[in-house]
C-alpha cells in the first residue's frame, strides 16, 4: 500500500565502520516478529540527538537525554511498548533494561541509550525484553542494516533505510541510516526513530549543529496525521573510524549527505504513512518569511477536507483555499493568492483562474505523486512539507492498532 | 447516523413576532430540494452577528458586513454553493441576488444580506436562486423555522432549530433558533450558518455584546474536523415586537436564553458531525488560564488518533496523554496530569493509575456520549469543548461530497 516505495536491497546498505547492529524476536508485544534492536558503538564514536518537544515525553526518551551526556556505547530499541504515559514506574523499567545490556556488553548502564516504541501508558515487559538481549547481541554485526530497520517496524510496511557515500578530502565516507514512523508523524524536532550513521570523524559539537539542521530539512518537513509522537528521536553517529571532516569543506559535504539520507527517510515514512495512497508535496512561495510559508503549507497538509479530497482525486480544490485562509495570516490577502496544481494553474488572485478546467487537475491528482503549489505573492520566502492523504485505511489502521 | 439527534417537533418551535421565513427549490446544485432561504424581518428589528475569521472568507460574509451597518430587513440564504474563492467576480453575483430580493420585497439591496453554503470556488448560480425568489417569498410565514432549518442543511442529516421561552419583567420573550454544519467545523467566531432571533427589545450595542458571549459559550466551544469554514455566520436579531429586555436582570435571562438556544445548536451539529457515532465533551481543569485549557482540549478533540480511538471505543488512551503534551504548553509538568474518562481514574500524577483496569475505560467508551476529564493541577481555570469521532463515514462523506 505505500506510494513508490520498496523495501530497500541490502546490498545496497553500507556497512560503518565502528557500528554492529543485532535484532531479536522478544515477544515484546506479539510472537515470532523482529521487536528488539541492539547497536554496538566502538570507543570514540560522537553522538547527537534531537528528541520529540511533546511534554508527555516518554521515559527512554528522559532517560535517553541524560546518557547521552556520558559518551554512547550501545543503544537498545524495542518497538510494540512506548514506556510513554508510565510516570516514575516506566523510568526504572528503562533503567533495567540498560543494566541488563550493560553487563552483557561489558560498559556503565549510563552508555545504553534507551528507545522504545509503540503502545503509550502500558508497563514496560521488562522481563521479555532482557530475556531477548543474549540473542541480540549473539547477532551483532556490521552488514545487519536492513534486519535492524525490520525491527524497528510497529504499522510501517516497508521497512525504511538509506545508504551513501560522500567524498571527502581524506577519502570517501559512508552515511546509513534507518528509520520506522507512518502514523503519530508531525515531527516536532525529529521523526519517531530515525538512526543515521556516519564513519566520518566529527567533533561533538559540529555533529550537534549537523544534527539540527539536518532535522529541520528531512524530518521537521513531514506530516501524516499531525500527532506528534511522545517518542520522536533522530540520531545522528560518526564513528570516526573513516575520513575526518573538519574543514568547512568536507563539513558541509558531509552535512548535505547526512541530510539527503535523512530526507529519504523521512519521505520514506509518508510514503508509508498510515493507510496513504498519495504522496503530496506542499510548496508553499512568496510569503514574507519561511516561518509563515511553513505555518501555511501545514494548515494544507494537516486538513482532514483537503486530505479526503486528495484521497478521492477530488479537485475540491476551495478547500485548499479554507486551508490557507485558515492558517492564521492575520493580514493575508486572499486577493493574491495564486494555486497550482503541478503545472495546471487552478487559483489567480484569489479566485478560480478563467481558463482552469477540472479536468486538468483531476489529471494531476489520479497520479500517485503530485505537487501543491500555492504562491501568498508578499515576499520572497518558501518552505515545503511533504504529506500523504486521508484514506478508509488511516481509520481501519489505527481503529484496529491493538487488537 | 447522528448521536442522539432527532428532528424538531415543529410545534415546539415558538413563531418570533417580526420574523418570516419562506423556502423555495431552486436546484442550485440539485433538483428537488429545499436550497433557498429567504427571512424578512419587519422594521425596527436590531441585528448583531459575529462572521468566519477565515482570511478566504466568501463574497456574501464580505457584502453581509458591508450592509449590516444599514439596517437588515431580509435575509437570503443559498446552500449548494459557498460563493467563497471566487474574487471580484463573487462579490457581484451575490449583489445581484441582493438586489432582486430587495426588488420583491421593496427594500435597497443594501438592506438584504446574503449568505451561501456548500462547494467553494464555483461560480454562483445567480439566474437559478433568482427564479427561485418568488416562490420563496410567497411562502413568507412565522410558522415556518422547521422549514427553514431543512432549507439550510447541506450534509447534515437531521434539521437544528431549538426554541425556548424566557421569563422577562415585561413578559415572555421568545428565543428560536435554526444552524446548520456537519464538517468543515471549528467555529472561530462562530459555525457554519446559525440565525437565533428573539421578539425581545434590545439595543443594538446590548445585543453586539449578547452575540459574541453567546458564541464564546456555544458555537465556539465545539469542532468536527478542525476546519474553519469560509462562510462560517451567526446572526442574532432581536425585533423588538415583545417586551423589552433593558434591565441587567432582563438583559441577564436573556442572554441566558440565547446562550442556552445556541449552544443546543451548537451541539446538535456536533451530534450530526460527518460520521459521528460519538459524542464527546472534553473538559479540561486546573488550568493556568482558560485559554490554555481551551488549547488542551482542541488539542485532544483534533487528534486523529483520540478520534479514531473513539470510533473503535478503545481505551488507547496514551493518545490522549500525547494529545495533551502535544497541546503547545511549554511548561506543562506531565507527571502532575491526571486523566479521567467519565468517573473512571485512569492517569494519575502523569502515569497509569495502579487501580485501572481497561474494561472499566472500555465500558464508557461503548456509550455513544461520554466525558473526558484532564486535571493539569496548575491553577484554577477550566474549559470545556464538544466534539465527535472520526470513522470510516468521515471520509466516505468527504471523498464522495461532490459526487
Amino acid at each position: 500500500m505505500a506510494v513508490n516505495l520498496s523495501p530497500p536491497d541490502a546490498t545496497h546498505l553500507h556497512p560503518v565502520a565502528g557500528v554492529e547492529l543485532g535484532v531479536a524476536m522478544a515477544g515484546v508485544k506479539k510472537p515470532n516478529r523482529k521487536d528488539v534492536l541492539v547497536m554496538r558503538l566502538e570507543p570514540g564514536a560522537t553522538v547527537a540527538a534531537v528528541f520529540t518537544r511533546n511534554r508527555f515525553c516518554a521515559a527512554p526518551v528522559v532517560l535517553a537525554k541524560k546518557h547521552l551526556a556520558n559518551g554512547a556505547r550501545a543503544f537498545v530499541v524495542n518497538t510494540g511498548n512506548a514506556n510513554a504515559g508510565t510516570g516514575k514506574d516506566g523510568l526504572n523499567r528503562a533503567l533495567d533494561v540498560c543494566r541488563a545490556l550493560a553487563a552483557a556488553l561489558e560498559c556503565k548502564a549510563e552508555q545504553v541509550i534507551p528507545f522504545s516504541t509503540g503502545v503509550i501508558m502500558e508497563p514496560l515487559p521488562v522481563d521479555r525484553i532482557v530475556a531477548g538481549l543474549p540473542a541480540a547481541v549473539s547477532d551483532l554485526k556490521a552488514g545487519n542494516w536492513l534486519s535492524a530497520a525490520e525491527s524497528i517496524m510497529t504499522t510501517d510496511t516497508v521497512p525504511k533505510a538509506v545508504s551513501r557515500k560522500v567524498r571527502l578530502s581524506g577519502g570517501d565516507a559512508v552515511v546509513t541510516g534507518i528509520a520506522k514512523g507512518a502514523g503519530m508523524i508531525r515531527p516536532d524536532m525529529a521523526t519517531m526513530l530515525g538512526f543515521v550513521a556516519t564513519d566520518a570523524k566529527v567533533s561533538r559539537d559540529k555533529l550537534r549543529s549537523m544534527v539540527r539542521r539536518a532535522a529541520d530539512r528531512s524530518f521537521n518537513c513531514v506530516t501524516v496525521d499531525g500527532d506528534t509522537s511522545t517518542n520522536d528521536a533522530f540520531i545522528l553517529i560518526a564513528t570516526g573510524k573513516g575520513p575526518a571532516a573538519s574543514t568547512k569543506k568536507d563539513l558541509s559535504a558531509l552535512e548535505e549527505a547526512v541530510t539527503g539520507v535523512s530526507r529519504s527517510l523521512a519521505h520514506a515514512i509518508v510514503r508509508d504513512g498510515e493507510g496513504a495512497t498519495k504522496f503530496v508535496t506542499v510548496r508553499v512561495e512568496r510569503g514574507r518569511s519561511e516561518a509563515e510559508c511553513r505555518k501555511v503549507a501545514y494548515a494544507i497538509a494537516h486538513s482532514p477536507l483537503v486530505k479526503t479530497a486528495f484521497f478521492a482525486s477530488d479537485p475540491n480544490l476551495g478547500r485548499i483555499l479554507a486551508a490557507i485562509g485558515n492558517a492564521g495570516i492575520g493580514d493575508l490577502d486572499a486577493g493574491k493568492v495564486d494555486l497550482f496544481l503541478d503545472g495546471v494553474a487552478v487559483v489567480k488572485a484569489g479566485g478560480r483562474n478563467p481558463s482552469y478546467l477540472e479536468p486538468q487537475a483531476f489529471a494531476v491528482m489520479k497520479k500517485p505523486e503530485f505537487t501543491v503549489r500555492a504562491m501568498l505573492n508578499r515576499g520572497r520566502a518558501s518552505a515545503t512539507v511533504w504529506t500523504c492523504d486521508l484514506s478508509f485505511d488511516y481509520v481501519r489502521i489505527n481503529a484496529e492498532y491493538r487488537t
